[in-house]
């Protein structure tokens, strides 16, 4: 059984101004926080009920990370997610070293992204490819969102997420860059380079104008949607699965040759 | 103003039994109305706001459709959408003809897709790609879910989905079959051939194994994640995105000679 007081603040973390505020945030379910118990995030709390810590004993006491083992109703009444019978966790944000692009290195960089379940989906996608940073513009969601933390399966533990004046630090950079239009070059037949910054625009509106002359290159998923039938075909995809078939291809074309 | 009657009927929809009571879904939103207004499906009750009704007038007169314009808070009331400040119709299923596959055609089965969400992505990635044809396992989510529909951005209307038999429909076909694996060949070194059906599986536990024996070709998308780093890497893709690779690889595949 747990305070009034820790569930408030746990309600709380669910909005940004509290977790900017205590620089904590909510890590909830199994996955993600048996990910966290094995990532270097400091965990302030930990809720978990009877199974979960059973099953999960020796993780949790070499983390020795205070816990307190509640009814599964206890956590159902505090967590964002739709249900959770397992486990959930207060945790501090990390800071990151400053921001620094290796030679070989691929880094997403996202503009105006709204949607957490996108932003957390493309966390995702850069774990999968090994892809270890993101730049964020400011008006992108927060990555420390809930829904941004658990659509990321616990990937928010390996990918940092820089948060910054997107155009400005281009505009700065010598690294080349691509940008995801709808019109570019075909990621089919693009020879990317060894490193470089991809550009993924917002769910509505796509990458804003104040990139124009900042990316070396537009590139394009190609479509094979019937376009002669007069009711059309899809006019786009989602960013997430976007980001994931342009990464795709940018290291399929680096391994044939 | 519409009916308590009519209110009642929108609401039901959201219900699987009841829409295979009555043949009927709901498709919600200005652009997936749109689409539905310029495809041949059957539209029995359309309802729009002001705006809307202005801005797509013609296309409305043209289809002959029966349209009542109401307030936008009565289409709030009803909807199984966040928000909808647009258009409602009320459509007819549509029969499909028996399946039938083209010599360079690639189709789609689905085991078991249990989220709306991700069925409705999966349907507008086919779109994208020309795939026409979509074979659903009996446990798959029913494609009129207005989360399915909705999800889809429009695409329903040029894609067909079979609810089949799956194993059994497999078990009879000569087509090559391409199972998503976390095992199995790179989809970026295997030459796909011109048609095909490619098998994925459900969210949780994959394909499951009654298709051990049916599966010609285990496929799988190559992971750059640093196994060797003590918390790990992405452990899968969702279901959505591991399609679209998979389909633009053998798309990529075919163009490459």
């Amino acid at each position: 059984m747990f305070t009034k007081g820790q569930a408030t603040t746990i309600k709380s973390l669910q909005e940004k101004k509290y977790r900017q505020k205590t620089g904590l945030f909510l890590v909830e379910g199994e996955k993600s926080v048996v990910e966290t118990l094995n990532s270097d995030f400091e965990i302030k709390n930990l809720l978990v009920t009877k199974p979960f810590f059973t099953k999960y004993l020796k993780l949790i006491k070499d983390k020795k990370v205070i816990y307190e083992i509640v009814e599964q109703g206890e956590i159902e009444k505090v967590t964002s997610l739709e249900s959770n019978n397992s486990a959930l966790a207060i945790v501090k944000q990390k800071i990151i070293p400053d921001l620094e692009i290796k030679g070989d290195e691929i880094v997403l960089a996202l503009d105006n992204i709204r949607d957490a379940g996108n932003f957390g989906t493309i966390i995702r996608i850069a774990d999968w490819y090994g892809i270890k940073k993101i730049i964020a513009s400011i008006g992108t969601v927060d990555m420390y969102n809930p829904k941004v933390i658990s659509s990321t399966k616990g990937s928010f533990t390996r990918v940092e997420v820089y948060y910054a004046d997107l155009p400005k630090l281009l505009s700065k950079t010598k690294i080349p860059t691509f940008g995801a239009y709808m019109t570019g070059e075909s990621v089919h037949t693009l020879k990317f380079p060894k490193n470089g910054i991809l550009i993924m625009g917002n769910e509505s509106n796509g990458i804003s104008h104040d990139f124009d002359k900042l990316i070396s290159q537009k590139v394009t998923i190609p479509s094979y949607g019937q376009t002669l039938e007069k009711n059309g075909r899809a006019e786009s995809l989602n960013v997430a699965i976007a980001t994931a078939l342009i990464v795709d291809n940018w290291k399929r074309s680096q391994n044939s040759g």
